[in-house]
Parts: structure tokens; sequence; C-alpha cells
């Protein structure tokens, strides 16, 4: 394995001196370009960049002292110079990628700092999954932080997940080289209704002087709100509105704004800054989940970037949002974030400031991409097998499994189905009469049926369900482990014994996705690292995701985003009603229901 | 001993959170205000605050739901509410009070925090006199931060200090509680040429993730202030113009700008945020040094906000640079430096934003001052009985001790003599003309006698040379033992018995200043603790200090700040001659010379 490792600022103090004061040869020399300075927000005609021992040893107008006989010269060209991008706010598990192949897919496009939430992973293969992500976040040639989970299960007695974190995990994480704070505290109304253990793991962050990452989502922002602020969360990326982000920063919380695959909130609140005139030091731009597919076909943080220029923003501003805002906000000002002395050499040249072409990327002062082509390897982490043995059916499923029995004698029935809404993550809690064939309930009139498969202790239980609203015709099935945040299973579908196959392939490939048609498999997506993640190449990933919505479209489904819709339906902290391993989900009062409403 | 105690926010977030909801009552409630929020750069109108377990418990529009039958209501009729003030970078013992003496001067001020370098103390006592610093710091209402200091001594083989710092006194001290940082890197010339022991001290404290303060008094901006920069420093305080300013900020390091008793380097470089528009998140405000004098007259960080102001800076820009700049710098935003959720309750009202009269304030919730007067007691520290016998002359010291022997025979002689500038710290190496006579040389024509009296190890020994400059006639003598950095005692004057009776003076007394005019002791400063500092209120130890001055005038000396003059002849690192107890040095070679020059 390439292990890559960097010196602390301390451990190269003597280099960086020698180089500066001219009596020791740079490895790499930059000059012939402006440089963007973040600290003053400035650009600097002509200034010139030392680099040695991986970090940045002269900053200033010339460094031709700094020049030896070995030194490599790069000519800037008149290009820009700025600082590495960093991704405030990230689920790595979303791009179904591994830590490796997602930094591959976004060292072309200038992401070398990315501050990560394995939360996922957590879910499945609890502080041991955090670990690995860890593990292999460290040996990339990019700096890859790691956020201690604080929320699994996200609903305590509402769902088993395959492992618990508690106080005792984030105070034992914390102690951990890569670990720089809590992920997002996303059980606010625990906070809010001062639950011991939620204070207790926030206690245990602050206690290590790390940041404490927030999940605000709710529109309220009265005493609620500012219960939540009290408990200690330092940052949120909840926030959807001019209002929130406002809210947010007057509590001196950073507003993360995000721009993911499928989350729209820069344009609509950076306005506090580019319309209000707030100070923008308490902004920041993240991503919080990407899609390998817009990974490589529109970029990571350099599309945020871009994106927060065309919403106005002046560049500099965007470009502190997403260096030094950042670095300041997780403690790490003198480490990254800027084009200054003793940083890691993270810097990438671009012609524009607006457009943002990634020319080329220096991290940790090497080449790591250059013209959009990755320079460098991203080592793989030798993921022990059980992390790829997580699909624990403990049977093979049959069609039987899946059958969802009427009340004795019961024709017509008032159930409860999920009502999945496009391009909203809540749900609807409908009710709907269905009809009862031979004792069973089947799909029909534009609802399918929905199980939730136990993966993680092979109890071999299954929860039937209804669903409406992806419109799926004809007899089909789609099965997945990516099943947000307990992650076992969630197979729908309008034939039962395609559901059981659905459900069995996943046992077999150790998990991803697959569709089935008229008893054919017709796409798979394998994601065989903790039935989460793929180590194959992003563009590989993404080929097979894009043909899995065809093949979704093929089965009848016309809604945006469908697949995601399909993951989160057991997330069961988002209203209105969700599925879980213990049942269905009514999310509005936080308890379980069942799906036939008894006869009035 | 009164003992104030806060819990951390961890501690006590069960109940602000319980606060914040309206499940519990709040201790206070300021309502009727303008809240000046530093993170948004925001004046918000009839915003309220709630106070529990010392932090704020809501910040927001309306804190009724946080009002309980025993809460205080503080009503602000119309007045600001402002972040309690921060003085970013500070020396104690220059206010000749101890830190209990020194907050109770400046809580009516509004200073409710400080990050203080015991740099003096650690030169007499070492580590232990930082111990004592950072044990009063600790006990006051206020909260004061102790930086550790770095160069004792300032110049290594030119001067004998008391005690010495190396890497292992900074290393014990980064795990004390209390301890914020390094003080002032002043050792820049060895931090340049790569000292060892420089660097291992930033390396203790860069291991710690504590803040590294610098001091680069040159005004040199080529390859060896980026070598300093590349050392590690993370801040300066001794730039004195826009260029200075300017370079620092750049180079991703805050500029700390000063105002204290006879530093003005805030009107000279503030511009480079009112001219210039550079982004003011870089630039704090700070004092260094203030006499009691000063505190008793003038203020403290509210005369330098006040200044700002005046020098063009918007005021909420002002109180930034003295409040969550300061704070984020020192890694402590999330503890203090805000009017925000968990916050140490640090709150100054105030009618006016430009001339800051500081009418009410509040500290870690407790109304600490009113109407500029102080309303808490300032707890003081039990000194041992070493602390306050610093003055160690090993014999009475007679006439003969001062006796300068000119060389065998000779009657003319060209001496080396130390020229006083007005309002400059460096000083001139004169060469001057001398007459001999009865084989001593004595004052002269201007040119009185200067003597370094070690005080430290008891040794008797006497360093004799000649000053220039202070205007002193008669027959008079001074003497201090505040004598930067080494703080042995220096004893000027015109007659050899006065000067030996000044020192013998200062060794009764434990230390202080004494004037001697006629045979008679005409002033006396006190400073019974290190020989530095007094432990009386500010406005006595100020008016003796006024006396101190009255009678050098008395003594014929006109020069502005001639105390000051005066204890800085033996630091021996700011050019072109000083004295230490080996000898007179050169500092523009840092090395010993003599006192007479050789005949050609």
């Amino acid at each position: 394995m390439e292990r890559h490792s960097l010196k602390t600022w301390a451990e190269s103090a003597a280099t960086l001196v020698a180089v500066a004061a001219g009596r020791a040869p740079a490895d790499m020399v930059i000059r012939g370009g402006k440089l963007v300075n973040v600290h003053t927000r400035e650009v600097l005609d002509g200034w010139q960049v030392a680099i040695a021992e991986g970090r940045f040893a002269y900053v200033g107008p010339d460094a031709s002292h700094c020049v030896g006989p070995e030194t490599n010269i790069i000519e800037a060209n008149g290009r820009y110079l700025i600082p590495g991008l960093c991704d405030g706010h990230m689920h790595i598990e979303s791009g179904m990628l591994t830590p490796a192949e997602f930094a591959a897919a976004v060292i072309p496009q200038g992401t070398t700092t990315m501050f990560t939430d394995p939360h996922e992973i957590a879910n499945v293969l609890g502080l041991e999954g955090v670990k690995l992500m860890r593990d292999e976040a460290l040996i990339q040639p990019i700096s890859i932080y790691t956020q201690m989970p604080s929320c699994a299960p996200s609903a305590p007695g509402l769902e088993t997940t395959g492992y618990e974190i508690g106080p005792e995990d984030v105070a034992e994480a914390m102690s951990w080289p890569g670990i720089i704070g809590l992920g997002e505290m996303m059980n606010f109304p625990g906070v809010i209704n001062g639950s011991q253990q939620m204070l207790a793991e926030i206690a245990e962050v602050q206690k290590a002087g790390k940041t404490v990452g927030g999940h605000y989502a709710s529109p309220d922002l009265g005493p609620e709100f500012h219960a939540y602020a009290e408990g200690g969360p330092a940052d949120d990326h909840e926030g959807t509105c001019e209002a929130d982000a406002i809210a947010r920063v007057r509590q001196g919380m950073r507003m993360m704004m995000r721009l993911g695959s499928a989350w729209y909130d820069v344009e609509s609140q950076i306005t506090a800054v580019t319309e209000k005139g707030l100070d923008p030091r308490g902004f920041i731009l993240c991503t919080d989940d990407c899609h390998s597919g817009t990974l490589v076909n529109d970029g990571h943080m350099n599309r945020v970037v871009r994106h927060a220029v065309a919403c106005g923003c002046d560049p500099l501003i965007a470009l502190q949002m997403a260096t030094i805002n950042t670095a300041t906000h997780f403690g790490l000002e003198r480490e990254l974030g800027s084009i200054a002395p003793g940083r890691r050499a993270d810097v990438i040249l671009t012609s524009d400031l607006s457009e943002l072409p990634i020319e080329k990327v220096i991290a940790q002062g090497r080449v790591v991409a250059e013209g959009g082509e990755i320079a460098v390897t991203c080592p793989h982490l030798d993921w022990p097998t059980h992390s790829r043995e997580t699909v624990k059916l403990g049977k093979t499923l049959v069609a039987k499994d899946f059958e969802i029995p009427a009340p004795k004698g019961a024709e017509t029935l008032t159930a409860n189905v999920i009502g999945v809404v496009e391009n909203q993550a809540p749900t609807k809690a409908l009710k709907r009469q269905v009809q009862a064939e031979q004792g069973l309930i089947s799909a029909q009139n534009g609802i399918a049926q929905i199980a939730l498969v136990e993966r993680h202790r092979a109890t071999g239980d299954v929860v039937n369900a209804l669903v409406e609203g992806f419109g799926y015709q004809g007899e089909m099935a789609m099965a997945s482990t990516v099943a947000h945040d307990s992650h076992h299973m969630i197979v729908i579908g309008t034939s039962r014994e395609m559901m059981a196959q659905a459900a069995d392939r996943l046992g077999e490939v150790g998990g991803g996705v697959t569709i089935w048609k008229d008893g054919e498999e017709i796409a798979l997506v394998e994601l065989p690292i903790a039935g989460l993640m793929s180590d194959r190449p992003a563009h590989e990933v993404a080929a097979k995701a894009e043909q899995m919505v065809k093949a979704m479209e093929a089965c009848g489904c016309t809604l945006n985003n469908a697949y995601m819709q399909h993951s989160l339906l057991a997330l069961v902290v988002i209203p209105e009603l969700r599925i879980s391993d213990l049942g269905l989900v009514d999310v509005t009062k936080f308890e379980l229901t069942t799906l036939f409403e008894e006869p009035a």
C-alpha cells in the first residue's frame, strides 16, 4: 500500500525557515501567477510560492532565493493560484464509493480537504466502520478528516441498526488521529429536550476541544431552535432559506450552505451575504451528499463555488467560504485553507475565478491532478472480509415472505400507505382503500408493495407495507441495501416472486441495488463494502447508477430522483410515514402504527 | 479567598437548553437594548439576552419565556449591548500591579478577557512566577488567560536572569489549566537562524494545539520576515506602519495593533482596513503595556476601541477587533468574545458605540462594574514570602561600589556612553570625551553614571557605565528593580553616595523605584512582589508613579516618559548600547563591549 505521510509543521519548521531565509532550496516553486489571499481577500499579482516538505515554505513577491538546481519550477502563466477547496460537511457513502475512489473522483475537481461523516457505515459496522473509513481516509493524498457519527440509530426505539453509537464511543473516537469532531447532531428533538445521551456525546467532543456538527431540520426558529443552539452544535447545514441562514449565524453557528446532488440551498441562502450584507466569515460551502454521477459529470466543490459566484457572490468571498472559513471553523486555519506559511501546500491553478476551470491541482506539495486527470494513486485499504459480508438474510427469501395477509375475512380495507412526493424528502401518510384477493393484499391501483428486510443480524425478518407514487407498472421489483439510516434492505415491487429474487440477489453480491422486470435482472449496482460502497472507480459506478435509473424508468417510474426516494423510505426521522424493521412508523408522532386502520 | 468558579458549557448545557426552551428560569434577563452581534456585524434592535450559570442561555428577539419569579431583570433603556472587551496581548506587570489589582482597575473599563504574558516575573521567579500569576489570574471575576513566556533570558549569553525558560518548561506549562499558548517569541533572530531551542518551544505549543505569539521587531519585510513567519508565530504586535500590518496579515498571521501607554500603532496601521479594504478578520486590538496611570486616567481596551473609531474605523469592525477576532485567534470563539449561546456572559451596556462610555459591565453573568465603579472583589493570592524577597543584594552597597576607575594614569578618555533618545526605545552608542578626577570617572557635562546591580543571586556585583540624555542636575540618584528584561536593578545618578542609598533602599522595601535628591528620598514606589508589582489599588500606585515623575523632573529630567527609558536600559535586544550584569552590550553586534575606547 502506498502511504503518503506528511510531517507536521513543527517537524518541518527547520526546513521551512531555511527555505524562506534562502539557506535551503525548495522542492517546488510556482511563479508567474496571481495569488488569491483568502486572509486579506486580495489578488496579489506576481506573488510566488515555494514548497518544501509538502508545505508552503515561502509565499511572497519573489521566491527566487528559494530555487536550487533540483527545484521543480511551475510556470503559472498568468493563471490564478487559489487554495485547494474544502468540503465542510459530507458523507462519502453517498457517492457509493470508498474514500479512495471518492478522493480519486474529486481531486481533479480541486478538492483537497473533506470533512466527512461516515454516518452510514456506522449504522452497519459501528465504531469499526468509522475506523475503517478513517483508515482509508488517512492514506489518501489529500486531507480527509472524519467526523464521529453522533446518531446511530437515528431514532432509538423505532428501528434496530447494525450497531449503536453512544457517548463512550464518541469519547473513544475523540482520541483517534484524524477525528475532527462530531458528525451532525441529527437528534435535535433530543437536544432540545435535554437528552442526557445526546448532551453527553456533545460534552465529550467539547472536552476534546473539537467541533460539534449540527443538523436542525425544522423551519421553526423560535425557542426550540435557540434551545438547540444552546446544546452546543457549532454549525448547521439544514437551512433552506435566507431566514434560516441569518438565524444560525446570529447564534454564532456557522451556516453550511449545501449544493449536493439533490440539495440546492446555496442560492436561497447566500443572499444573507450578497444582499443583506452579513459578515461572510460565518458562511461555509459544502456538498453534504453527492452521487457518483454528479462527481463525474458536474464536479464537486468547484461546482459549489462556481454556483455561489453565479448566484452573485464575489468570487473571493465564495473562495473564502470554501477554504479559510472552513479551516477556521474546524480549528485548522494554521494547517490548511490558505496559501500561507507552514500550511499544507494545497493549491489550484485556474485561469478564471468565476468559471473556475481546475487546470492543475497540487496537494501537500505534489501535483495530484492536471487538466482534469488524476496524477496520483489513491490507495485502497485492505477491507476486512466481514466488511464485505454485511448482507445477512439468514435464509433464502421466497415470495411467501412478502405476503401481506388481510385480516381474516376482510375484502376491502383502509390501509396506511406511504405516499412518495416528487422532489420532497417528507412522505405523506395516505389512507387508501385496498382490496384483498385470496386473503392477501397485493400491488394495485398504483400502489406497490414495500418491504423492509432485516440484514444485520440474519433474523430473516421481513416487514411488509404499501407505497404509492413511484408509478411502477407490470411485474417488477427493486431492492437496495442503501436504506437510510439503518441500512437494512428496502424492497419495492409489484411481484412478490421478483421481490424475493431481488432480495436474494443482493444477499449474493453483498449488497447494492438491483432491479428486476418480468423475471430478469435489468440493472445491478454492486456495493459490496457494507452494502453501501463500491471500490470501483467513480465513472464505472456512475455508469451503473445511470443504468439503474433507466431500469426504474423501464418499470414505469417517472419520478425525479426516484432512487433517492427509495433509499430514504426507512429514514424514520423525517415525516410522515416510513418503514423500519420494527414496523410502519408514524413520524409525526414518533411511534409505530399499523398497516390497516381498525374498522370504525 | 473568594473563588469564583464557572462551569464549562458542557457542564451547564442541560440548564442552558432548559432556559432557552422555556422550561427553566434564567438568572438574569437584559431587555430593551440594541444588541451588537459581532458574528454578523449587525446591530439587532430589541434583542434580549438571558443568562444562566454565568453563560448566555438565550440570545434572541424575545426572552420573556426565560423569566421566572427570581430572574434579575436589567433594563437596557435603549443602550447597546456589546460583548465584553478582550485585550489580545499584554503584560500585567507593566501596570506595576498584581493581576487582581490590574483586573480591579480595568473591569470598570469594560475589559472582561485578557491574554497576558507574565514575561517579566518569569525572568525573576521562573516557571513558579508564571504559575503564581496564573493562579491569581484564575480566581478573578473576569477571564485572564496566560501565555507562557518564551524568551528568558531575552538575550542568552549577554545577561543573567533570575531564571531561564526552556522547551521543557514550555512543554510543562502547556498542560496547565489557563495557559493559552506561547508569549511573544521575541528571539526573532533565533527563529530566522533556525535556533533549535526556539523552534522546540514553538513545537511544544503547536503540539498542544495552542497559539504561538509573535514579536518581529524589525522593519525588514524581506526573506528574514518570511522565515520568521515560517517558524510558526501566529500573530505579531510589533508592526508600526501600514506596510507592516499588511505584510503580516498576508502571511496568515493576525496583526495585533497596539495602543499602550507608550505604543501608538493603531492609527498608522488601521488604514490597511479603513483605506486599503483588507478583510478585517485578521486584525486585533491590544494594549501590550499600560501603566497604572493610563488605566486610571484614560482607560484600557475601551480607550483602544474608541481610538480605533476615531481613526476612522467602523465601530462594529473595531468591536470585532476587540472581541470575536481575538477569541477566534485563541481558539475560544465558542467560549467568549460574542453575545451568543453558551458563551461566557460577558456584556457591556453603553449608550454610544463611538465614545464608548462603559455604563455597566457584566462578566460571567455577574454585574462586576456599574458607572465606572467596580462592584465585585478581585481576590488576592497569598503570595509566598520568597516572591516578596527578590531583591538580593548580598551586602550593603556603599559609594565605592559605584566607582568607575580610570585606566591607570589616564586623564582624558573616550568613553562609550549610552545615549537616551526622547520617545524612542533604541539608544544611541555615543562616544564622549570624559575627564578623570582622582583616578575616577564621575558624572560630568550632562553625563550621569549608570549601574546595573545584580539582585537575583546576591552576588553583590555592580556593573558601572555612563549614560547621557536624562538631563539630571545637582546631586541625585534613581534606582529601579523594574529593569527589562532581566530585572536586576538599574541605578542612575550623579552622586555615588546617593546611588548606594537608593539601591539599599530598594533592598530594604523589596523592590520598586526610589528617587533621591540632596541626600533625601523624594519619591518611592514600592513594588514588593518580585520587585515588579504592587498589590495596592491602581489609583494608589498611579499616584505614587506620578510623584515619581515629578521627582525626576525635580532632579532636572525633562524627557518624556523618562521612567520607561530608565527601565529599558538593560533591554539588551534593542540597539544600540545597553547595560547588563555582564557588562556594556553593543546591541548592533550582540556582543559585550568596553566602557572606554583603547587609545588609538
